[in-house]
């Protein structure tokens, strides 16, 4: 641990990407509901890889290579006609996933994720795996960008409160936080004791009850439910292997 | 007022801009450290008009016309060189600005202005006239949109709680929150009951205190000092005339 601390940052929506120096730091993509909390329970219930695509064409195309790869595709919080599933975390159990490869594009998660293909590491964040995310994050010596994929480039509550409790895990001991930083701390120090009730007030949480999918919301606010970190490594998401050798 | 709903949504940074209506709404500029502060305090004490422009080669440009006007520069927290001022608001006073014209660019708020061009009306906004402003929002129909400048496309925490500040004034009985309003809102009201104490955290304001402006940052969160409103019109900010004839 160098006297100098590491920095921390938050970026709140995916167009605010370039503002920051993705190249030199670790990236925490974030996208609450429900894709990277769903990446998490897939990686953590066996799934061999799960490969991240923009366009649902890409997901399509895995399709005709007859590999056997599972196919999920949502787009504004639906399941693509013609595909396996979406990205709900119920799709993502052992007896559906273990051993399996998923091809994977939603709205906001991948997209956020494909920006940040230049960044030192890439990993996934959620509440199910956030305390064995931060110890991890804790043991590495690069500055860390927690990107919050929002909703189609805006600014989303629930992406922020997750930053802010990482935030808060991480510290100020060895960290510096920027504003955003510190505005998503605060705001989950707001709602850390009933995050689904804070997250009710959001338009957001609106259009998700809209779509039946509110046991889906509360499966994605469960905290610590899991310990795999899902990492990007050539172009597939697979579960970090050096979490207990770096693990203090 | 109709059944209907306002919208009342919250730009955290300019490089959001895209993403909103920004012709179906009035736009409220918001720089607080230090530039709509200024504008403010300058329309209040007389200025007959002040006049927004995006460089520092603008604003010199009109030195040449040799219309008296005062050239008024600031990047990065400094009055350019060769230039009358910057945007310290005690540069505004009556003596300095009464029936002078100002020609002014500064950093982040000038820019937030001229990407809002297109709304139906821009207002400016700070501390100072906030209670007179909100006022005069609650009477006009149409969506508001507040337009925090930042810190060169950043987001930064005191054009946000000010944000938050005329969000709570404006309430939910007849507008709609985004987000990035509750957010802004929540982060108000944390904050409400010592300003400075709560930006002294930031960044930002750390930045400023090196430039020794501490003076002016104080300066900047007096509330209710000023009623006049700035409104551009013609490519020129001036004072809203029709607030009498509106006001509830």
């Amino acid at each position: 641990m160098t006297a100098e601390k590491k920095k921390l940052k938050v970026c709140l929506t995916p167009a605010l990407l370039p503002l920051f120096d993705i190249e030199g730091s670790i990236v925490v993509v974030i996208d609450i509901f429900r894709a990277t909390t769903s990446i998490c329970y897939g990686i953590e219930n066996g799934a061999e890889a799960i490969i991240p695509v923009s366009k649902v064409e890409e997901c399509e195309a895995y399709r005709e290579m007859g590999l056997g790869y599972l196919l999920a595709a949502e787009r504004d919080g639906k399941v693509v006609e013609g595909f396996d599933f979406g990205n709900s975390p119920f799709s993502y159990t052992a007896d559906k996933v273990n051993g399996k490869t998923i091809v994977l594009t939603t709205t906001n998660g991948t997209h956020a994720l494909h920006l940040s293909t230049k960044a030192k590491r890439i990993v996934i964040g959620s509440f199910l795996n956030i305390t064995s995310l931060c110890n991890w994050l804790k043991t590495q010596s690069e500055d860390i960008l927690l990107v919050c994929a929002g909703w189609k480039n805006n600014f989303n509550l629930e992406d922020t409160l997750f930053a802010g409790a990482v935030a808060d895990k991480l510290g100020t001991t060895t960290y510096t936080h920027d504003d955003a930083t510190i505005a998503a701390t605060d705001l989950y120090h707001l709602a850390q004791n009933d995050l689904d009730g804070y997250l009710k007030k959001t338009s957001h949480s609106e259009r998700l009850k809209q779509l039946g999918i509110e046991k889906d919301i509360a499966f994605c606010l469960n905290v610590d439910t899991t310990k795999a970190i899902p990492v990007l490594d050539g172009g597939k998401l697979v579960k970090l292997r050096d979490v207990n050798r770096h693990q203090q």
